[in-house]
């Protein structure tokens, strides 16, 4: 306040710039101010600068060069961006419209409705109030870092409706506990059926759960009742906004048949929210419907921890799955469709079906002149293009038989894997012999799991490289002219889903690639929304595919690298089940009844099983400096002895804890003791590191990771995978990250050797690439991206009761 | 009220029934009635009847016999029905439940959370209100004809209540002109782009527009802001409702350029809803994403006569198309896997594969015994199956070369039409041909529009013939055990899609099929719950695909059949251009410039065009005893005396009134006449006949719409088309309605004869059939059910700007 004084009888001092607390914006500090100063703006309030004008003139209207001298001199510099004039339909409008164009933004005028002039206002860069009236723009609808400018002469009133508004707005935006009504459970004994328990539980509507976390309604998309999407508008806004902490959930090698690690994911935030009261969120991946309908059933846990309600969980959810199938089978359309077009017709009238005369007019398309620049070719006009820049411009030349792309589809269609194509007579015998992936394997589904914007996926959406042409050179999706629409089919899958657990806490639903082939994990915008949204003292809780060697070990150099973000604590999921298969136990495989060894105590199983696949794993997590919580989730033939046994074991071995969980038959509450130690342990040292540097050669990150995370002793590459290496580096893609497509059911690639193998040698047989998504990956052994359905699919026992609308045989 | 004071004073009267208009249900009236008599309902209330227990022994606390008295003497029984009891914890709610389950009912408690009661409140047939408070159960929660007892002391009071609530709430089940807000539109010259304008407009929130229409919150599941889904139950809520006025928009012959049929109807109901004010509600196909990023463009209608906002509308709108793909491949996929399952395995394999033991037990699944029914066998123990009726039970015997069960993508991706799966080694050599389908081709999708419940399209689904066993049976979806999984896949694909025009008037979206070898018409369900939402006054405007000869034959014979529905009046879409092609004008072609001919005047063609094609298309409704109106979807090259011509000759040929329409240019204002005309035209007299009897034999079907509709002299079968006609009589299938696949570009099965062809043989290569959908379709010459992809596909100027998020180059 004396301050502001002071200044005021400053004749040097022309502005006065307010930094200041919301709080302290009172009358008296607002009124201190002498009108002779400028007020330049209360900046910091997060919401956008508030502008006014040169006051020292008086209360007069505005005039057109006060409006541009301000405008000018904005920092950052408005050139390029969007100016809204609101209220300027007279002269004055017209004339700012001019200057604005002229001196290189962008002028917009206010559009009469309120839905519009909403719209408008969250786009704009810059907001000129040029009547009276307008002081009351709610502040939500300014973006962040937006200049406000008004000449208002009821100025220091209006400024103090905008300040208390934006304080109250700010507050909302700082970090606090969630009032979030979780939802009641009542376990039964025994554990029904998950659907069973998924439909006794009647969920919040998910508008309520979105304002109970701290999303505005105009960040939410319904779809129905239970699911919504988020808009990643919501970065933008809470960007100041501390990250939550970061909990990993991995597992150690599992058997056949899993060890729950989405289970322990959705018992530890049940556990963290419910219980304990600290805002958390589950990020987890979306399911296939190929396994629902096959024959593993839902993903959306089980038991007491589960994503409600499954059976939407567990279908077509918000259709981001049949989006990345659209997508990806465009590409594959696009590919035959030009190779045919390639092969019947001259390059003239190739020419002249890909640049046609509109009304008289030829043009290149905004991704046409994008080829033409990668040829080297920088003319825009058409006419002017010599006969072999028309030939190479209109020929991608692809060679049939290094077609990389393979078509989608998310059912396990086994007869789809290998298939010959183009046997209409229509297609004029270009017959070729390709196949369809499971849609999940797609490497859009990467490219969605690890973009981190709206612009990100659409660049690596054109990067995607979809074959070689026959003089060796990559073809790209953008070659194929198909980008911006893959773009468009993929605008709203970009948005995570929000759902919630059987105690209504949040989940984010995002992205489900492939963690063989693919990475394997949640998506990058998922977690980042969510770290905002649970703030400070909050827990992200997002999961990895497989075991930790496989999973985890792609999160930390893949995701981790993408996202910019690092994990506080590595959650590694075990069961009696698995370490015992590691300790020497007899085969498990899913349809098979478990073999008495399962069943019966049998303490030097778990012992064989701790000491050595269990204890390799939390070595692998500490190569890149994380602490680790094992997490055993307890089944109930496992008895007090092996439980103890193994949390002593896995202590011995460096985890920093080591606790049973009971999420499965009691929810959140079997799962407290998990939740205190993952807590307790995101105060331990974190010294995260990347396993290896990306400059290095192809070959040293694949032996990196045979050696230090398989404990192979070497690498062998077969020509093949040789050959494609030396092409990726002269490609220039040797610095890529390396993504390993290795069975999960062993350390090593032999999915029969259980615990930590040693002594072997890693045979890559092939070297692939994913350019969009931005990996690498080298195949070990034969990677199926197709299953198969069995005998009796699970489809069998899945009911509809078209009264009730009830699902029965989901699990 | 004199009345009733009569009867306080009979001593044989125990009981007063109030059979009152809600109006005159009064204080007065009600405190007329001594509390001695037996208040024993007011019913004809819709909402349900309000039962009071026997007054004469005062006002004393219920007991569980007075309860059981009055539930058991309700009209209609309540056997099998839900009974909820609300608040009765006690040992009286204890009492209750055993004697109300003893009688056969299904007694409930009412849960704690409002949201849980309301839930139960709405599907109970009775509810029972066992203590204070609970009167003010909103009424809209009851569900229409259920019971209400209620023993509240204050019941005097809590029935004014209600019946106040109630009145408010009948009320809104009558008819009545919507409030509804249009939104106002400023048409510009030139006119812009479809993008555009659709960008240009802003959409009322949908579940605005909602309320507008008279829909209730909970039968709406928004998708986003802008579109919703309707649930059925509305149906139910509605069924005492009348329906509304039912218009057919079918068009003649075309042009391969199209003649704005779903302009025309979205500029009808523009003008109807917005302009003259009258409830009308457009019901439109989803368009395929095929054509969209193919050749044709989106399919919202054009210029100002659009469904906003038109990109949601052309994409994945709300998933059906995707449900639909994702449940015909599975079908696709469950075919394949079973033949190579059997071809692999014994029957005792297989039979203990299908037929497993869980934890010791072995039992069928209700699929799993509907085919031993249709096996006829009448066995439910699987231990007590003779061999032989093992192996008939586990051995579809599929003939791989009699698979009918195409798998479908939703893509125009010409090299899957013919393609051979199964050749990867793990499909042991069990290669065969087969191919794709656009995803609008499915039998599933020709369903979807004409189910009329959800449990219609099960059962719908379950007979879907997928191909012929060995020895000449049709095996279907059920005998592959599938059926169920697609009702869940298709849950919610079957409520219709609420969309709006650029003018803010309602617009359902459902279903698409292909208009060749399917049927063509959007569905029957969103027909009947637009029917319901107009009300008596007002319009349903739905679309036939393609010419009157396809579209609005297979409308009247297929979907009207399976509807029951009766259309008022038939709009006959004619353009200049198509007319001057039928009157003998050049080739007109996609891609290629227009002849001079369509640019300039020629009043010749235009009347050799009238008289030939517009008359027949014409006489074709007239066929039906259905009034037609000649709406001439006017283009800017149209000349006065041209409009004028065709509107004198289409009312020559019968027409009862013939309009041009400036929809394109204009928006609603510019189809005002066409509105009038067709609200005239309802009060035509309209003598609906279908064209044959279903009982005819098939041959007779299709000649008799060869005849009639197609002016052909007669039709010839090839042998292979007997063979087939005499084997779906043989099965049973005789009795169905034909769907004929022929060409849409001229009334014979000749593409390049335009006008009015006569003197011809249509000749009837094949015969197929698709059970579920019910109809068997004549294949008239190849039909290609996978378009292509050309050389400049639509994508290539599609493009998304990733920080407006705005989509360019949809049209």
């Amino acid at each position: 306040h004396k301050e502001i004084l002071k200044l005021n009888e400053d004749p040097r001092v022309h502005g006065v710039c307010l930094h200041l607390p919301p709080a302290s914006l009172t009358s008296r500090v607002l009124n201190t101010i002498k009108p002779e100063k400028d007020v330049d703006g209360i900046s910091d309030l997060n919401m956008g600068r508030l502008v006014r004008g040169d006051m020292s003139k008086g209360f007069v209207p505005p005039t057109a060069s006060a409006v541009m001298e301000l405008l000018e001199r904005h920092e950052p510099p408005l050139t390029g961006k969007t100016v809204l004039l609101v209220g300027g339909e007279g002269p004055l409008g017209v004339a700012l419209q001019c200057l604005i164009e002229r001196s290189g933004m962008v002028a917009l005028k206010s559009h009469g409705s309120s839905e519009v002039l909403q719209r408008q206002v969250m786009q704009a860069d810059a907001v000129v109030l040029l009547q009276t009236g307008h002081m009351n723009l709610p502040p939500t609808w300014i973006k962040p870092g937006a200049a406000v400018i008004s000449f208002e002469p009821s100025l220091m009133t209006g400024m103090l409706n905008v300040v208390r508004s934006s304080s109250h707005w700010l507050h909302e935006q700082q970090y606090k506990a969630w009032r979030l009504r979780s939802l009641k459970l009542q376990p039964l004994t025994p554990v029904p059926s998950d659907i069973e328990i998924s439909r006794a539980q009647t969920p919040k509507p998910v508008d309520q759960l979105a304002e109970e976390i701290g999303l505005l309604p105009e960040e939410l998309e319904a779809y129905g009742r239970t699911k919504a999407k988020v808009r990643l508008s919501m970065l933008d806004r809470l960007h100041a906004q501390p990250d939550g902490k970061y909990v990993l959930v991995a597992g150690i090698t599992p058997t056949p048949l899993g060890e729950g690690k989405s289970t322990v994911t959705i018992g530890l935030v049940q556990a963290l929210s419910a219980h304990l009261k600290l805002n958390s969120f589950a990020c987890l991946r979306q399911p296939s419907q190929g396994p629902t309908f096959g024959v593993k059933g839902g993903a959306a846990g089980g038991g007491y921890a589960q994503v409600i309600p499954m059976e939407e969980f567990n279908l077509h959810l918000t259709g981001d799955i049949h989006a990345i199938t659209a997508a990806n089978n465009l590409v594959a359309a696009a590919i035959d469709a030009r190779m045919l077009h390639e092969a019947t017709q001259s390059d003239k009238a190739l020419y002249n079906r890909l640049v046609p005369s509109v009304n008289g007019v030829r043009r290149f398309s905004p991704i046409q002149i994008a080829r033409l620049r990668r040829l080297g070719i920088d003319k825009t006009d058409p006419g002017s293009l010599m006969p072999e820049e028309v030939s190479a411009f209109v020929r991608l030349d692809l060679d049939p038989s290094k077609v990389t792309w393979q078509r989608v589809v998310d059912t396990n269609d086994r007869f789809l894997r290998k298939i010959t194509v183009g046997q209409a007579s229509t297609e004029k015998g270009q017959m070729r012999e390709t196949g369809f992936d499971i849609a999940v394997a797609s490497e859009i589904m990467a490219i969605l799991a690890l973009a981190d914007s709206l612009s990100d996926m659409k660049n690596r959406l054109a990067r995607m490289v979809v074959g070689t042409s026959r003089s060796g050179q990559p073809v790209t999706a953008e070659d194929l002219g198909v980008s911006g629409a893959l773009a468009v089919l993929m605008k709203d899958a970009i948005k995570p889903t929000l759902m919630q657990t059987l105690e209504g806490t949040p989940v984010f639903v995002h992205a489900g690639p492939f963690a063989n082939i693919a990475h394997g994990n949640s998506s990058v915008l998922a977690d980042k929304l969510a770290l905002k949204l649970v703030g400070r003292n909050g827990f992200v809780v997002t999961e990895a595919g497989f075991g930790a060697d496989i999973g985890m070990e792609k999160f930390f150099n893949i995701k981790c690298r993408a996202s910019g973000l690092r994990p506080n604590v590595v959650v590694l999921v075990a069961t009696v089940r698995a370490l015992k298969m590691h300790g020497g136990g007899p085969n498990v495989s899913a349809g098979a009844p478990l073999p008495r060894e399962y069943i019966d105590e049998n303490l030097d199983l778990v012992a064989g099983g701790c000491r050595s696949n269990l204890r390799k794993q939390i070595q692998i997590a500490h190569l890149f400096g994380v602490p680790v919580v094992v997490a055993l989730n307890v089944f109930k033939t496992d008895t007090q002895a092996e439980i103890d046994l193994v949390c002593q074991i896995a202590k011995e071995c460096g985890a920093s804890d080591a606790v049973p969980c009971h999420h499965w038959a009691q929810g959140g509450r079997g799962s407290l003791e998990l939740a205190q130690a993952v807590n307790e342990a995101t105060s331990r040292p974190n010294n995260f590191q990347f396993l290896y540097n990306l400059e290095i050669p192809i070959v040293e990150k694949i032996r990196t990771i045979a050696q230090k995370v398989y404990g192979a002793d070497d690498i062998e590459l077969s020509p093949e995978a040789k050959a494609k290496i030396d092409y990726y580096n002269q490609q220039g893609f040797g610095t890529l990250p390396i993504c390993m497509a290795k069975t999960h059911l062993s350390l090593s690639h032999m999915p029969e050797k259980k615990g930590a193998p040693t002594g072997f040698i890693l045979p890559i047989r092939d070297v692939r690439a994913s350019i969009g998504a931005g990996f690498i990956y080298p195949l070990v052994g034969t990677m199926s991206t197709m299953p198969g359905l069995p005998t009796r699919p699970c489809f069998y026992d899945i009911d509809l009761d078209p009264v009730t609308e009830e699902i029965t045989g989901l699990f």
